[in-house]
């Protein structure tokens, strides 16, 4: 770690590189209690790529240089350079970040468009299961969160129910081998984007903060769910830089005013 | 047009085919005035694919058959057939319909995540555009119609500052000859995903229903998005199956209630 003439902390990671690219040139601005910058960790890791970091206050006001970079304040953003190819491109929201590092370099995480004919249909599976992840169990989570003491088993019961619906059918083809997502016996991008929200509602449901921790119990009846759930969360690239403590800290000193706890 | 077993109407379209690639089996599930369904048909147009085509009644509860191929539904809806490779596969939600479409066929709309080295990139930029017209114009938009008749020029010139902030901008290198996005001579997959809610906002401006036809003329001072929205709203697969009238009466039908009158 070094400190950069913004008085932020910068470090360098350096890791294997995929085979037979040439690595670029990637500086990452983060924060490790973002569910958002989780994504960036763990597709920068899963593809082995080197990168620099810069560390990202987000309890104070953004300063101007950051809005330089991306102005909407958020992280994470990258700076990505090719030698003669790309110069500094600057490249911000999760999802984007995260699929444009997996479209740049081959690995099992998401094949390329034109891998074999049936690439086309595999991403469109990934994107279907992100998009659900997204519109149908984010607010169901959200729910139970917010809900007074006295209706969170009822709320929860709900979320359950939506898994049930509709993620659980998605994992039909995992296995004890093969538990990520479309029967991988790896990481995919599917992953990339919700694993770093699974983590904090296993942190939140295991701590009793917001979520009963009758959550963890429930979920034990979806087969399929519960056993990608594990395997996701026990992923050495999910909790790499994933700090459990911090992150539900984090959230509670920005969000906690809008929740309400367990009683 | 034949009647199906359904009783629903079902027709063929037979377009030309994209360069070498045998076509597949498409049929469509549609409803000519869902601006969902009509991302699909821009994408089928430009990459001049032939289907066939179920119109779905959106007006009354979904048929169980319907329920069936989508448990959501809702249209667009695709089952798609490639002999030996892909067998009657189902695919519902708009843009993962349309991006299949794209990433399945060679066009302009949208490069293979290997095409050359900056395709990545570009894919990123794309989706970027939709993304923040989805995060950033969709609520603004909304706000003007639902507003009160006496607050609707402020929301407009809300809604008009939003579009000059976050896409205004991002349309900076097209032009009169290459006025589609990342300036390019012809349609992307940015304007499949985008263009059927930029011609319904300008049909309820003209029209003054719930939009103040203010709007129209707030929006000539930005040349870059009102040379793009021209582009976008003239083409040839935007207008193809576009119904301006029985659009609009469609949408005032089901969300009339919701929404206010300009007076």
């Amino acid at each position: 770690m070094a400190a950069t003439a913004n008085g932020t902390e910068t470090s360098m990671h350096v890791n294997g590189t995929s085979g037979g690219v040439a690595p670029p040139k990637i500086h990452l601005y983060t924060n490790h209690r973002c569910p958002y910058a989780h994504r960036a960790h763990i597709a920068l890791e899963e593809l082995g790529l080197p990168y620099e970091e810069t560390i990202i206050d987000l309890d104070t006001p953004r300063p101007q240089w950051y809005l330089d970079i991306n102005p909407r304040g958020l992280v994470p953003s990258i700076k990505y350079t090719v030698p003669g190819i790309e110069n500094e491109e600057i490249i911000y929201e999760s999802g984007i970040v995260s699929q444009f590092l997996c479209d740049s370099f081959p690995s099992p995480l998401l094949p390329s468009t034109r891998e074999d004919p049936t690439a086309p249909l595999r991403r469109a599976r990934i994107n279907f299961f992100i998009d659900t992840w997204n519109s149908k169990l984010s607010s169901s989570q959200m729910g139970v969160m917010k809900a007074p003491s006295a209706e969170k088993d009822d709320k929860v019961k709900g979320w359950v129910a939506t898994i049930e619906k509709e993620i659980e059918p998605l994992l039909a083809n995992t296995s004890d081998k093969a538990p990520f997502f479309g029967g991988s016996t790896e990481l995919t991008f599917a992953e990339v984007i919700v694993a770093p929200f699974l983590v904090r509602s296993f942190a939140f449901a295991k701590q009793g903060k917001y979520v009963p921790s009758t959550f963890m119990k429930m979920i034990e009846d979806l087969p399929n769910f519960s056993r990608w759930a594990k395997a996701v969360s026990e992923h050495p690239s999910v909790t790499k830089i994933y700090n459990e403590k911090e992150s539900t800290e984090g959230f509670a000193k920005k969000y906690g005013k809008m929740m309400e706890e367990v009683k």
